[in-house]
């Protein structure tokens, strides 16, 4: 049969990332591509409590279907310690539990945008939100990235310019990929041109609690009196990735299109996983847990650093990072960084090339994305003076 | 702020279903509006020593990122199983598994379907899916429902009328809501103006498993030779529906695209949940579960057609079913349906109206649905005793 595909399909292509993961799958491959946590970061032990406690004493309730709003408890404990811990959800907000923030970015695009609206996102940004905005078939405008967040001039243009911006996504905490923050006073501008220009924010916030240095920067949505901020929680970084639990704290007009969109997608969250988050939320010391999360990334990435300064320098510059998951790496001018990424796979090393998080992957970048979380120390170790090796061939031949 | 939706939002109405479940959250009304399996059906026990295991032994394998298309060995299993149990599944095909079943209508059409395509449905024909279709601007058309699936007249009309018909939906085993199972020669038939017409079947098969009595009618799948029918498979009814599992058999070039879709949507489905389900396929005897399943339906719906042979007739008639979950009972020509529905919430027992079923809820219908399996035996008793009391009122009045 000669198959008919919509448009919004025909368009997505297979991005360049998913061409390097394919090399990854090689076990003898270091990967460095990857966006895990660290399998040391999951609170296993307590989770098993949990899911046995639960599978014991109240098995239906886990096993039912259950409501497409959320399980209830966990919806009321993230509603009340958003507003306690953040200052986020006011009362004309409410939560939404999704099947992991991926979800959140799908069902906002859904509720907000027809074909051909535009999205303005941080240039580079997260390529699997891109990837869900582009199946909607809106049209993605960057916003050049400044050491402290979006150019808030090019931002302004793009909102002058553009008449059908829908919302402003951008994720403000350790960036994925560039591990930028956004500063304080670049939020309260963010927050003041999409209330002049009367569009919405998309606020996605997975790395937030990951902070292992500096100061904490309050969200957007911290600002929010006039119900234009969407914020995107997650527990993959924080909890499991696996168990797909994420949230939105959204305005309840807003929240109530979302959820007639979930109900056509999955009719809701694995219920059994929701039931595992609340419990571990109330039952053991969150903060303890987070500050354990945070020695373990606060070690890690020195010695991640440090192995960069160590193997890279002078050739490839990185921006430091206070929290997240990622470090970006910039190769010098003149450096072909396609071709540096393809060399490095070669010799079985695997890094993202930064073009795959640009909303035009044949726009011209020399960056390249790494992840230190999922491989190991001796990994990394490996890994970095591999690509050391290799930097040195090139710029000293 | 004034929030402008997407259109396909604005067009999605809260459906009449909706509606009647707000009565149905009050404690003191019998519900046989819902949809969920007996609670005794789950296989509690084998879950749990599953999920056991899994936390004890691999938990990393079941709270970390997995991957899109699945857990390995589960697809392994289900290819091998559909094939060999059921012939689905030819070289061309593919498995994937998904959150639920909902979300194969949702990727199916996400994958195929430009806004204004057109889905023919049988008429009625469940609500989610309906939802889903309507949820990418697609618009519905429904073909007459006869005593052993569509009306093969009127489906051809339409497929010859419809140039943008991109797919035909049906549930062919004790459809929801009518309980009607098509006739094998109506398979061969659907399948041959399918060919014909160069168009594709989505073939939901959730309650297949459930039959109870009567003759195996093989799937439309098992005919597939061309790779023009996508199949949609669920655990919910004979595991469980809280883990949100359900699988595409698909031709691979249709499946790629849904996968690059349910990227953007959730990553991956609940990973926990697909290993729980695996170690129960392959730990336990599911041939055995499933004949268990079929004699508490069996009796339990033996059960409920008793009480409707006793307290509706000769008023109200309905149609027998040999498996699945639902009756289909229409009221006598003159009572006005709706009203009657909202009477009988009043006297606090709560079923569906059956114009939600309809592609166009405002088309007159005398019949509505009612769920044997959700209910105990005693609500069941007290529920069809109300509706039968206000049934001879209205008529004998």
């Amino acid at each position: 049969m000669e198959y008919q595909f919509s448009e919004r399909v025909q368009n997505l292509k297979p991005s360049a990332i998913r061409e390097i993961f394919k090399y990854a799958a090689d076990p003898e491959v270091i990967s460095l591509s990857a966006g895990n946590p660290s399998p040391e970061a999951f609170p296993v032990r307590e989770l098993a409590e949990v899911s046995n406690d639960i599978l014991t004493n109240r098995p239906i309730d886990a096993l039912q279907y259950s409501v497409t709003e959320g399980y209830v408890p966990l919806r009321d404990f993230l509603r009340d310690y958003m507003k306690k811990t953040h200052h986020i959800g006011r009362d004309f907000d409410d939560v939404l539990i999704t099947t992991g923030a991926q979800q959140v970015m799908d069902l906002t695009t859904k509720s907000l945008c027809n074909e051909g609206d535009v999205v303005l996102c941080e240039a580079p940004s997260f390529i699997g939100s891109l990837n869900t905005f582009r199946s909607f078939k809106v049209r993605l405008r960057g916003v050049r990235m400044e050491e402290d967040g979006m150019d808030l001039e090019a931002l302004e243009t793009a909102l002058r310019e553009e008449p059908a911006v829908k919302f402003i996504y951008t994720i403000p905490n350790f960036q994925n990929p560039t591990g930028i923050t956004m500063s304080w006073e670049k939020r309260k501008a963010v927050y003041a041109l999409a209330k002049k220009y009367g569009v919405m924010i998309l606020e996605d916030n997975p790395y937030g609690d990951l902070r292992f240095s500096g100061e904490h920067i309050p969200a957007i949505k911290s600002l929010d009196e006039d119900g234009l901020v969407l914020y995107s929680g997650s527990f993959s970084k924080v909890i499991a990735p696996g168990l797909r639990v994420g949230y939105a704290v959204a305005p309840k007009a807003v929240m109530q299109k979302m959820v007639v969109c979930k109900q056509g997608e999955d009719v809701h969250t694995n219920i059994w996983s929701q039931m595992v988050c609340d419990g571990f939320l109330r039952r053991y010391d969150f903060d303890a847990h987070l500050a354990r999360l945070r020695d373990i990334y606060r070690e890690k990435s020195a010695y991640t650093m440090d192995l960069l300064d160590k193997h890279l320098a002078p050739y490839i510059t990185y921006h430091p990072i206070d929290g997240g998951l990622f470090l970006w790496c910039t190769l010098p001018a003149g450096v072909d960084m396609p071709a540096f990424c393809k060399q490095a796979v070669l010799r079985k090393v695997c890094v993202v090339p930064g073009n795959a998080f640009l909303t035009d992957e044949a726009e011209p970048c020399q960056s390249f994305r790494i992840n230190y979380s999922t491989p190991t120390d001796e990994q990394l170790a490996k890994g970095i003076q591999i690509l050391g090796g290799l930097i040195r061939e090139i710029v000293e031949k």
